[in-house]
């Protein structure tokens, strides 16, 4: 039984359900931030999340900063990209989208390719933008939380280092790491960037973000000094590397209590083969979409093969409003998330399926989200045509 | 009784000691963060900021970010001043050249006046140097964290508003928000940045800030565009006015655990009136500077007058090294600083006194810490000469 209150049941793509343990671990006592005692956990954390990552490469760097997911984005723009540099960003909605405007802020040349509502840009199209002018990074969003269209990175990355192999290639995993595979070393990954609250199930307030040493050199080839001081690799780097060899250090102060529910979250995460932790989420997902689609209901994401595995993005049969389901689904004791993607945003809904509410057998969550979208719709007239 | 388990009780200056309630909000279940009962929570919270600076005026916007205190530094940098505009910092120790550094990343012209280690910049010279040239922005740090000097903001806004009254006034308040009286309004002070683990008595991971609305003005008079995504105002202004009119909106994800703590921290210093909190701080610190001189023990910050009243930074006898007697207070079980300020690190250490430690009528903790020092100096061979 879980030791926390009562409360609705939190299937939003992030922050999602969190495990007694990780929220427990949030009120941890206080403590220097400087102290033997937190310089170890986190120390630790940092090698764990190169465990999570599945990277042995000693040249491979993680971060663990105080920020939201998007601080991320700031974190590649800053640090790889000078002003007046191509890159390429293939977006696959609302944060394809966001990434390319953070870019810009720091200006770079953007070239964006789009898939269509619910798709992607395919790869002769890339191969096309890839071979007409030389860009510093190509970025990818994994799954786009918008619309949930999965990404696919190995024969991308294969794609790059084929037609484009300076070009670093960056994947915006807040929506994908710990519950779609990724293989940052066998992959060719340079960065990856993401945050707490999603499928790493601590609560929200850390970006979390692993770069290779490719990465890491080309920072330290820039002509011009970081475009940011908070978000500096400069300032951010020596700082991570003497807490992963447990040397205390200090840039600007972390938060302690978000640190150990990282630490908790990653250690259950990594206490089981992540590929078993993986197949998890892409059997719930399976059944999801397999029921959703019975109902008569499309998804965003049209092909199969472009379906995140963490989250389900649903349109809304013709005769039910949004505003009319979701209050449905709350009576019930279940909070899904709304459409954000500009084109569409009324016309669907949003199911995330992250974490413990996938992986926890004692958990019902899924089943009981499941049964409210049934009820949701019969109550509002909708039957399968 | 406290329900925290028992643990070596932390005097650095920040983070703090937590109050029980504050860290139970920290395990608080996951909620959406635009679902309408964290949207109230976090609109609430914004509300609390505003009295806690003491400003009533409707044009001020506080904002709070997922982020440390050092990207308070950012905010000024990135959205009140565009590259080739001059700004003054008035340094005290290691933040405000840390400021300067982060003004330099954004491309301003950083004219800087340092105090001599100890002191303060004075009135006469930064009249001096306004009169020089225009600055955009001038800047001081209320107490500087690695020196524990205290600048006096109102004399020193009164001779800017009468010298160069288009420059802007901000302070880095990140050590003396909650401890050190600040009236936003009647100081008329244009930016104040913070964090919430010093005397807020939060844990660390969110940035706290207050803009005037000339600053606000001053960032929409804008040529070129912010110079951050993550800290870009044109991203956060909007969000912050939605949460507060109780709406939900999104740019990037908040911390819902880390705002319920502050809403927790900010509810009980608001229970009682802000100025006797401000006294207790200073009648604790009194008693505390009296104790050390009474041993015989400096003073970093040398006058009276210059004085922090939530910490002291204080000169060890020649005889005894931070080293030795650090290790004596742990063994006590009080944890206090090392110095950080490049030219003095190793001949002092810095006591924090903010918070619940001062606060809590229950909490023995600045006895236990004056003891321990007492005990560590006569273990360690010093005498008062």
């Amino acid at each position: 039984m879980s030791s926390q209150p009562e409360h609705p049941t939190l299937l939003i793509p992030g922050p999602i359900e969190f495990d007694d343990a990780v929220l427990q671990s949030m009120s941890h006592f206080s403590e220097s931030h400087v102290g033997p005692g937190f310089v170890a956990t986190f120390g630790e954390t940092l090698s764990l999340t190169r465990k999570l990552f599945q990277t042995t490469d000693p040249s491979a760097q993680p971060l663990v900063i105080s920020g939201s997911g998007t601080l991320g984005w700031d974190l590649v723009a800053a640090n790889l990209v000078e002003a007046g540099e191509d890159v390429l960003v293939l977006s696959t909605g609302y944060f394809g989208d966001g990434f390319a405007d953070c870019f810009e802020t720091y200006g770079a040349k953007v070239t964006k390719l789009s898939g269509p509502v619910g798709g992607r840009p395919q790869l002769p199209e890339i191969e096309k933008a890839l071979k007409s002018k030389k860009f510093k990074v190509i970025t990818v969003t994994h799954v786009d939380t918008s619309t949930g269209v999965l990404s696919e990175l190995e024969k991308l990355s294969e794609l790059v280092k084929s037609v484009s192999p300076e070009t670093l290639f960056v994947v915006d995993g807040v929506c994908s790491v710990a519950c779609e595979e990724i293989q940052f070393d066998k992959w060719k990954i340079d960065g990856v960037v993401t945050a707490s609250q999603k499928a790493i199930g601590c609560p929200a307030g850390l970006s979390i973000s692993m770069w290779s040493g490719k990465a890491v050199e080309a920072f330290n080839a820039r002509k011009t000094p970081p475009a940011s001081y908070f978000a500096s690799f400069k300032n951010w780097l020596p700082i991570m590397r003497n807490y992963e060899a447990k040397k205390p250090s200090y840039f600007a102060t972390p938060s302690p209590q978000l640190i150990h529910a990282l630490h908790t979250s990653l250690t259950q995460i990594l206490a089981k083969p992540l590929s078993e932790r993986f197949a998890k989420h892409a059997e719930v997902s399976d059944r999801i979409k397999k029921i959703v689609t019975e109902l008569g209901l499309k998804q965003v994401a049209e092909k199969p093969e472009d379906q995140a595995h963490g989250m389900t993005a649903i349109y809304l049969p013709e005769t039910v409003k949004s505003t009319e389901l979701l209050p449905k689904l709350a009576k019930a004791g279940v909070v899904w998330a709304g459409g954000i993607h500009k084109e569409i945003a009324p016309k669907y809904v949003r199911f995330g399926h992250m974490g413990v509410s996938v992986t926890d057998p004692n958990r019902k969550d899924v089943d009981k989200a499941l049964d409210a979208l049934q009820n949701g719709l019969s109550d509002l007239g909708y039957q399968k045509a």
